[in-house]
């Protein structure tokens, strides 16, 4: 007899009370028949992750990444022994493992881990007797036996390395909207259902501000090409399928619409234009541990230049001391800090093969004057950093301009 | 340099809170020196434990015992990384270990597992680092690397084990109250903290309802010679010491009274007086995992007798549907259940060699108008369970009886 192996995971919000977590629970055991086995990956419930860790640095303002692991992981540990506890009185027979138990093994970078191995076979005994096995996301163990955590949205990844570690069929992402939706419904409430989304389009919707899914997660699913099914945990409604390629999709040239507004942008004006000073500021941030997304050089006309570029918001603090300091050490101008911007982009696989289309996203923006401050492209999606005041109107008039009303 | 290593365990009212927790850290980093080496065990925070388990309780009338073990564990996990986190605030290196990582390796009796070896290994590296190690309390895990639970008070057993582990000079026990009284404060104003007390007396206390110290965990310190101080927290005053002999103490007969309002009575009336009944009662009570305690049958003037016994308040509902079904296969009477009872013991190891005691204690009683329903005796104890809305009553009388008031 052939069996199905379904990978499920349920987000925080599916599991934010014991109410809902007796819902998923009933949800899980009707999916349960004797012809197939099912793995399920569950967050922590509703804030307790936010609650944790606000205690620890309620303790100490900058808590070892090793205990922040030890203490973040219990979140997991605790919705998955209450989820097998509620499918139980279910009359179903369930087990509960934290990460460490199945085996994933990590790197030993703590709060932000990355899995090496999974060792399957606890996991597989388990569904051989008959198991609903439930799984505690987001976490892992480094050989020394140490606790990891995966960094936020980590248990997307612990699904989707899991579903390919047993070779699942499916990967189920259950979440508390109904899939991947054109651009945030909140904002536009045209805003269209995805039924499909290729790998990439997801990823760069998901690295450009779409919180549905961690991309780190979308990565692993698109390398090892494992079908991820997005989906609430709310309604038997179809969700959107992610999947490596969609051939009906060729004629549509944008997919999507994301707005990003946790950056912020510094400007180091009068930089002087010598080979190297670029390098030297960049290597200063990097050194504290601030990744940089989009940076841009103004066009210099005399021997100084502007170089502007956007960092986490959280980051910004210490990005922009740093920056005032390389700034003096370089005889640059003044340093210059904006909370208030947004990244608006437009996605989609198509645009490969359009000409036009960053012409016609510019020419929007410009017609409703919102003013475009910074611009990146990748292979399938344009960006612009613009004045998040005007964000909500020029996701809009975006959605409108490329007809996703109408997907 | 020879080193001295003790090992402190703190209570959940002692890490009940964040500002609790600091000034434990304190504490902590106050004791330790380039001399001696500190090991901590630390209880879930506060009512932690009590939250878990109502959770489960919520989703599951009977939840099962390995899961809960998974959901409970996660308690001390937290409190001894938030302390691991704390210390290091101070300055001071600290590391985190659950109970799994330091290698304490129980049977497989989920909920009330008993510790078979501990791996010292770990912790002696981290000590010789200099660390100060924080070990998750009431924990361990199976051969098959399932955590378990010690039983309620099992952060005790967990001290008192790592002590004799490794080889500690001295284990202490930090609660919420200054040390062993010889009763109740709560109950008796007059009650007087004891400077030593032996181990056999304490396991007495323990065992009848002195809520102090876990029962399991002097067993333990009393075969290995583990000598145990037990103090409060919240002050630096000297509490009791735990020890082999006092021989100081002969000439007093009666060193504490406890009483336990923990228990019911259920009765089984018109038993058939046949042998092996009684071993079938008894049979079927251990079958559902309820531990009786007092077991009293009423001479029989007939071919039928009353069996009496008490059992866990909690276990009260399965016991006694059990007794129930018992009763009808063995041809009994009726069934009755009395959740009013409490047991009020007199603990002293000076009663082996005095005489007269018991009868001073019914004398008190009597003389206190307290009707007496069962009576056990051991070595170095009486108990005799009484109408609970008599208890302070009958701890009061006796407490002045014995002269306690005067230690």
């Amino acid at each position: 007899m052939s069996h199905e192996l379904i990978v499920q995971k349920y987000g925080g919000s599916s599991v934010a009370n014991l109410e809902r977590i007796q819902a998923v629970a009933k949800r899980i055991v009707a999916t349960k028949t004797a012809k197939n086995n099912i793995v399920v990956v569950v967050s922590a419930l509703g804030d307790t992750t936010d609650e944790l860790e606000a205690m620890a640095l309620k303790l100490n303002e900058d808590p070892p990444d090793r205990e922040m692991d030890m203490l973040m992981s219990t979140g997991e540990q605790i919705s998955c022994a209450l989820m097998a506890i509620a499918i139980k009185a279910l009359g179903y027979d369930a087990i509960s493992f934290t990460g460490a138990q199945v085996g994933i093994k990590t790197d030993r970078s703590h709060t932000k881990a990355r899995i090496r191995t999974i060792e399957g076979k606890r996991t597989k005994k388990a569904l051989a007797e008959g198991k609903i096995v439930i799984i505690a996301g987001y976490q892992g163990v480094t050989h020394n036996n140490d606790i990891t955590t995966l960094g936020r949205g980590g248990s997307d990844l612990t699904a989707v390395a899991l579903a390919k570690a047993l070779n699942a069929d499916v990967c189920e992402i259950y979440t508390d909207v109904a899939g991947i939706y054109t651009t945030d419904p909140r904002i536009v409430k045209e805003a269209k259902k995805l039924k499909t989304i290729t790998f990439d389009e997801m990823l760069e919707m998901a690295s450009l501000g779409a919180q549905v899914m961690q991309a780190r997660s979308i990565e692993v699913a698109k390398r090892f090409n494992i079908p991820i099914h997005v989906r609430s945990s709310f309604s038997k409604e179809e969700g959107t399928m992610i999947v490596k390629d969609d051939d009906k999709l060729e004629d549509i040239s944008v997919r999507g619409i994301t707005c990003n507004k946790s950056e912020a942008k510094i400007t180091i004006c009068q930089v002087p234009d010598q080979p190297g000073v670029a390098a030297k500021i960049f290597t200063e941030i990097s050194k504290i541990g601030v990744s940089v997304d989009t940076i841009v050089q103004n066009v210099s006309h005399t021997r100084h230049t502007d170089i502007s570029f956007t960092v986490p918001k959280v980051d910004l603090t210490k990005a922009f001391a740093t920056a005032k300091k390389i700034a003096q050490k370089i005889k640059a101008g003044e340093v210059l800090e904006d909370r208030n911007i947004a990244r608006i982009s437009i996605i989609g696989s198509g645009m490969r093969s359009h000409t036009g289309i960053a012409a016609k996203m510019f020419q929007t923006l410009a017609e409703n004057k919102v003013n475009i401050e910074m611009i990146t492209t990748s292979e399938i999606s344009i960006s612009c950093i613009i004045n998040q005041d005007l964000s909500d109107k020029a996701v809009k008039a975006l959605h409108k301009e490329f007809n996703l009303e109408s997907v």
